[in-house]
């Protein structure tokens, strides 16, 4: 398929919009005199520019399923702070030791490592605190939202995967490794942000189940490019180095199949998005936008 | 009032026995291929040897009210999993630098930094998770107890606390700061052990108060100990290294008010404890001994 000329013009800016406003100015963290400084710190890597597209998934898919995507908008805000938290920690020295993000120095540069430390586990906790407090839902409903979210950034997800990449999965050549690799780092997150909205509006059942396998594809698809803007993209449009992978001798997408086999991978599994999104209910047009996004960025 | 002479038997050992048997064989962390190394580190930090003061107050608190302390073992057990994650991030090189914690070398010092800070990271998210899976009660109920928790980790709480911390607040001299730091870093994970189940069991009410009012001074107890032991205890028994206030050149209670002044301040506060239990409902023996205990401990 052919795709519009500017990437930025596919995607859904006026959700975008709306989660930034949401995080900036309606997210209640309340200071306790002398945190200031945390708070300055959390919020520089949480408004830093970004597309939002973990927490414009969950709105989408609300809107989708034909709910108002304000209803879910404390649980998508609170899958943007579980993100950022975990871009900050995998920035650290010990860790990747990256010094450029979202276009800024990154938390621990601007902060210094002990607060960039706190700063991801506040974001953490907050987000957590953040859903209980303000997730409108039956509480049956927004307990089974969050267990699918938090799930999704442990042992067996965003944690997990983070673990199998500084413990070399990257680096081991076998492809299965790192296929797995990416699918708890960032698969499970993205897979959550449509999957707990699901389960949040009581509608995750065999008939959404095309709304599960899109993410799936989708969390596949956002890897996959990932890898061919880590060679091919623009820093300053990444906002993050290029060539970090190599760097750091990391098997990727790219180096596994050449780059026009991966070109050729990210157009398949688009395609696959999109043919899920046709099986699904509802008005999926945003998602699709989003997948078609996905795949054009240039950052 | 004489306590007596080995603090250790005033402990109520079988709950603390009923903790480790659920931390160590009941807990299912479900690790994904490759990241065995990862719950390892994990293990070695939360079942190394300590007193599960958090989680044992829990279960005390349960067990005052009438309820089978094992009905909130999956809610002790994430107290404890939340104060370990804090241990591993507080003792890291670029917070307090410690080498020795619960008489073992550090999590950082045994796994390398990358991987303690995905362990407490990972403590977190599971510990949040185990409450969302495991936790008996009406969902309306979980969603409080599991709120008050999480809101005493974050900004207003724990994180906020270590973030005084590592900012200077014991450096400043200012007594009220260094109180506030504490009550934050330390009181507030000891005020929500009594306060989140208070809130689970649907107790949470004006005849509880004194059990909030009761922590509260056990949370003081607690520091005010913390800081005669940083000069006069044994650090065999403690398990950490002794004097790290000092180099530090942190504020205590100690070199507020001298040795004696601190002990004198440790009874008072023990006294004002126990008088708050006497007005609570319920059969507090059990709690009245972990007041003792944490007045006389030695580590």
């Amino acid at each position: 398929m052919r795709l519009a000329a500017d990437p930025e013009t596919l995607y859904p800016v006026a959700l975008q919009r709306r989660v930034e406003r949401y995080l900036s100015e309606e997210l209640p963290f309340a200071a306790v005199a002398g945190t200031e400084r945390l708070v300055e710190a959390m919020r520089y890597s949480l408004l830093a520019p970004a597309k939002r597209v973990r927490p414009v998934l969950a709105l989408a898919t609300a809107g989708a399923l034909g709910h108002d995507p304000d209803e879910v908008l404390p649980l998508a805000a609170a899958i943007e702070m579980i993100h950022t938290y975990s871009l900050i920690h995998d920035d650290l020295p010990a860790m990747d030791d990256d010094d450029l993000r979202r276009g800024q120095p990154t938390c621990h540069v601007a902060y210094g490592e002990d607060v960039a430390i706190l700063a991801g586990d506040c974001l953490f906790a907050e987000a957590v605190a953040l859903v209980l407090r303000e997730q409108i839902g039956p509480p049956q409903r927004v307990l089974a939202a969050l267990r699918e979210l938090i799930e999704a950034t442990g042992l067996a997800g965003m944690v997990g995967g983070q673990f199998l990449d500084v413990s070399g999965a990257a680096e081991s050549g076998e492809i299965e490794r790192l296929a797995r690799m990416h699918s708890l780092k960032t698969g499970a997150l993205i897979a959550a942000s449509v999957g707990s909205v699901l389960t949040l509006v009581g509608q995750d059942g065999p008939a959404t189940m095309p709304y599960r396998a899109f993410a799936a594809e989708l969390g596949l698809l956002f890897q996959i490019v990932d890898d061919i803007l880590d060679v091919s993209g623009n820093e300053q449009q990444l906002g993050k180095r290029r060539g970090s992978d190599q760097r750091l001798r990391k098997i990727t997408y790219v180096t596994a199949h050449g780059l026009e086999g991966a070109r050729r991978l990210a157009a398949e599994t688009h395609e696959r998005a999109l043919a899920q999104l046709a099986r699904a209910p509802g008005e999926t047009a945003e998602l699709r936008r989003i997948a078609d996004y996905v795949l054009a960025r240039q950052r």
